[in-house]
């Protein structure tokens, strides 16, 4: 048990997602403060500052700089991941970077590079399910050993509907990447290749391809397959199920409560990310912040898992659009990641 | 309500599967008795037929052709099927004939042809599970259209173990056969092709590749997905979900009463495949009983069914053997089994 | 396994459940045969007869002492349960009778007292959930002592509605009462006192003293409560939960297939008492079918249990009156019943 | 959204639950910090103070009336819950007080007095289970009207074990009275009479009565049951069902994933009430800061929900001791808690 000073935050880009993490650390969470922010629209940046008492700076590059910062969390466009976070690890800062690291694999080299020759873990990356009391349960069965080695995953990614602006590669980068990076954690091990198979489309659907069934080799044979269904209307479901050798371990269905009324018992679907994964949102960022404020390395999703997280979703793209499967390259690991 | 004459039944095969159809005949179900018994081995013939008081035949076709039998269960060996429900036919007597129908489509395809050259529907094949009270709760959601046109369905076939003579075509042709008999049933459609993807091996299966995971493509454009586990020793577990285009059915755990006890809420797996579908075999030949009894053409899984499977187990196997997709030749529908 | 003759059966008494069991008997059950009928209404008699090919009779007794008659089903109205049960006796016939045993303890007394006299349990009362695969589970596991030795049991008996005959009255002896018997045979012991208390009326019972909870001390010092809820509307719900010393056991919701729809996932819940009860009443009669047909002595619930479960009866309704706690007043039990 | 200064807090009383509060007031929560301590043990305090930077008081009086003091959190033991409760109301400022709020009702309704006097609401009793979403959820329901008005409620209380110094009273006075604030809040309506029964004693908690059946009658005639039993090993496990007029809600169990192992599929039950409602104690108290520094009157349980709690524990021992019904008696309720 401590009080220490709450770690003094800039924030660089206030849209959605950024609004919600500086309406965490500044309400929900303990030890943090938002010092500094950063936005493409000067005017919103302002506002969003004026809100929480912080100093909203001109440039992203700036509020990282600024000597009251201690740390950053990165919630700009995926295309300006990069910079933001070179300029934190060249700052010496640690950044908490929402998925994607960057927005190719030769990007997410770069930052690899720089943070190696940093020489310690500046960086996480916001791959939220790792911190889902669910998931962590369903590791802990795994890790066990109880159910023997896993050789198969069932996974199941439900949305009742996406926006207008979600195209068929959506499905692979905004989508499944969820599972691919969950998959590489649960199993502690690479993607070795990747399929998509392409059912009948829905009729909610449009013209999108909805839904698919990604197919993901793991390196060490075991297969994983990924039910993307994004306009199923009748809630936001996150299906799991690992098969191990001696037994399985799945998500179970999580409405607190049942009601029996007219011919049925019936429990709650979510409906939608936010009510599923809420709490999975503000443990992250609480441990992240208990870090920071501890001074240790960065512990949650890597760099490198940013970066394979990457090459498995272009390789997922490549599957997708030649129907073949499609071997994942990565890069060589850098031994501060082993 | 009535109270006919028991339909007279000759049993060809006094095997496990003969013996365990010969007791639900005689003390079972209604309306039923057997009168005719006839099996490879004479002594076990005599045996068996002496304990329910029927006449043991020195063959199958003597005692198809006895004038005191109304109907035939063929249950012998499968290379034998063919002349059995081929002599069945050619007596005009309807025929429950275990699957497989025939082991090969050529055969299958004669059986057709003698059953259109009658003119009428005698034969039915032993696929019970379209008779499980869960998976007909499916059906009927499904064809309720409350979940909207069905687009993938996920299944789960799990053993505790296996015999020592199961092979790795036994996957296919014993095994998954079941999946693909229960999947033309339940989106009404036939399948047209067949992957075979190969996980890692389980410690529990020797050299055996297990577990798999076969992929069928419908002909409306669906996919479903069978994990097939045949040592996963937690017990026989039968896993599906239907994905529709609105929402989803899946068979619900059955275990009839929930215990609470050191730590954890738990309710009972199945230990076999009798635990978990006598109810089926005992409600499908019923309605075979009461059809013949009512003098009604067989109205359960029909020859064509038997030779769809055929087609697609043989597409299954040379999928196992070449990891391609194959695709599913089937003969012609003959208008009978429209 | 055997094929013996079929059992031929006498049922007295051709109202809603004489036709059930009729039609159980003669499509439904192996083994056995209804030949001969009676009933008050002597046009019903012979309609029902003349569907089964039975001899309508013009008296229970006359139906009773047929030569051809070897068991007699009894499902009279209640009062006149006694003198079949006691003709059946007095004809060394086994005799199935429906709830109540008789409609006073007295009336239970001379049935005991005859059958005494006969020297070997010829009678079986039809409290069917006995047979109720979920209730039979349920008794195992106290059986085993896993959770130790029962201390509570929480019981609910919901129906969705009650027709416009049913008295507060009937609350007791019509519902409650299947509690009665299903808790003196699942904790092996006497009910020793009851009582009733009276919640706020459901709107949708009107007059009706409607839910109820009764509440009954066992012999050995356990606690029983059960709520009766005759109105619920939501379906025909039977709940049950034993507390032991270290677990409970409970029973599970059974749909057999989970819908997820419209913001939620989903199981039925049965309509009413027949899609509830269905297989426990086909399991009790086949048993008792399958008893008669091997010569054995009556196994199921005893004319002991009939006149214990009519004691209790009168007991809840004095207290139900009272509002007092009431002692149950047995008669002794003879040593046939031990 | 908005970041304003921390709340200030002082807690009176450093034992267990006061040093977990030290802690969830730190390092859990979002805009609070403890600045003032104080405890029987000057030695305890001290070196609880020192842990988070806070101040150590001679008193409790010292402590509250302290300048930099914005509210106060009492965790001392029961007895003098009243002094420090009175003490913050007069110095005006808002008290988390830990149930019980005062250990008579006398005492509790001089704070109902010291806080009518002050003419709105200061004070809050930690009944913290009104805080657990599923509890919430469960509210809900009830409130949205869609199983129709509550009629009855069980409840289950179950601890797998209790300290050596866990008196037969303590399971009215720390056990049921969770049940006692929840059922009054759940149903909106005072607790009028109160019955015990005391089941047979469960092996496992030697000479204590051990499980009871505690039965509360509703002011508008609902009826609860609640069964206690704090020796039953197998986990902490709280059950819960309200019988509406038209359907039910209950408790869900809650365990995150389902584990397939060895002949049964099972859910986790918590350990212990730590595990069980660690939220509900965080969102409680998350709650209670958040009004605070938004200059609310309290919000959350109040000192006429702490009364009326005593009254009814009162009673239950009354019941206890005599085996009889016993009606509460309640102070007349001030306007202020209408």
């Amino acid at each position: 048990m401590s009080a220490t000073e709450p770690v003094r935050v800039a924030v660089i880009g206030t849209g959605m997602i950024g609004q919600d993490h500086i309406r965490r650390l500044s309400t929900v969470l303990s030890g943090a403060r938002v010092v500094a922010v950063n936005d493409v629209d000067p005017a919103r940046s302002a506002e969003v500052a004026a809100g929480v008492g912080a100093t909203p700076y001109a440039s992203g590059e700036e509020a990282i700089a600024a000597t009251d910062v201690d740390a950053v969390v990165v919630t700009s466009w995926g295309g300006s991941h990069e910079q933001y976070v070179v300029a934190s690890i060249a700052a010496g800062k640690p950044v908490f970077c929402e998925k994607p690291l960057a927005d190719t694999v030769e990007a997410c080299t770069r930052i690899l590079g720089a943070e190696v020759a940093h020489g310690s873990r500046l960086v996480q990356v916001g791959f939220m399910r790792r911190y889902d009391p669910a998931y962590r349960a369903m590791k802990e069965v795994v890790d066990s050993g109880r159910i023997g080695d896993p050789l198969i995953m069932h996974c199941g990614h439900r949305n009742p509907s996406v926006p207008g602006y979600y195209t068929k590669e959506s499905a692979i980068v905004d989508t499944a990447v969820h599972e691919i990076d969950l998959v590489r954690w649960l199993f502690g091990e690479e993607i070795a290749a990747v399929r998509v198979l392409t059912p009948r489309k829905s009729k909610n659907g449009g013209e999108l391809q909805d839904p698919l069934l990604v197919l993901f080799e793991m390196a060490g044979g075991a297969i994983v397959d990924v039910e993307v269904s994004v306009n199923i209307r009748y809630g936001y479901d996150i299906r799991g199920e690992i098969v191990g050798e001696d037994g399985t371990v799945s998500l179970a269905d999580s409405g607190p409560v049942t009601v029996r009324h007219n011919g049925s018992y019936s429990g709650r679907v979510p409906a939608d990310w936010r009510e599923r994964f809420i709490r999975a949102y503000d443990i992250e960022l609480q441990e992240w912040v208990d870090g920071v404020a501890a001074g240790q390395p960065a512990a949650g999703p890597s760099s490198w898992d940013g970066c394979a997280a990457q090459a498995v979703a272009d390789a997922g793209l490549a599957a997708l659009a030649s129907a073949e499967r499609v071997v994942v390259t990565l890069p060589e690991r850098p031994a501060l990641y082993a």
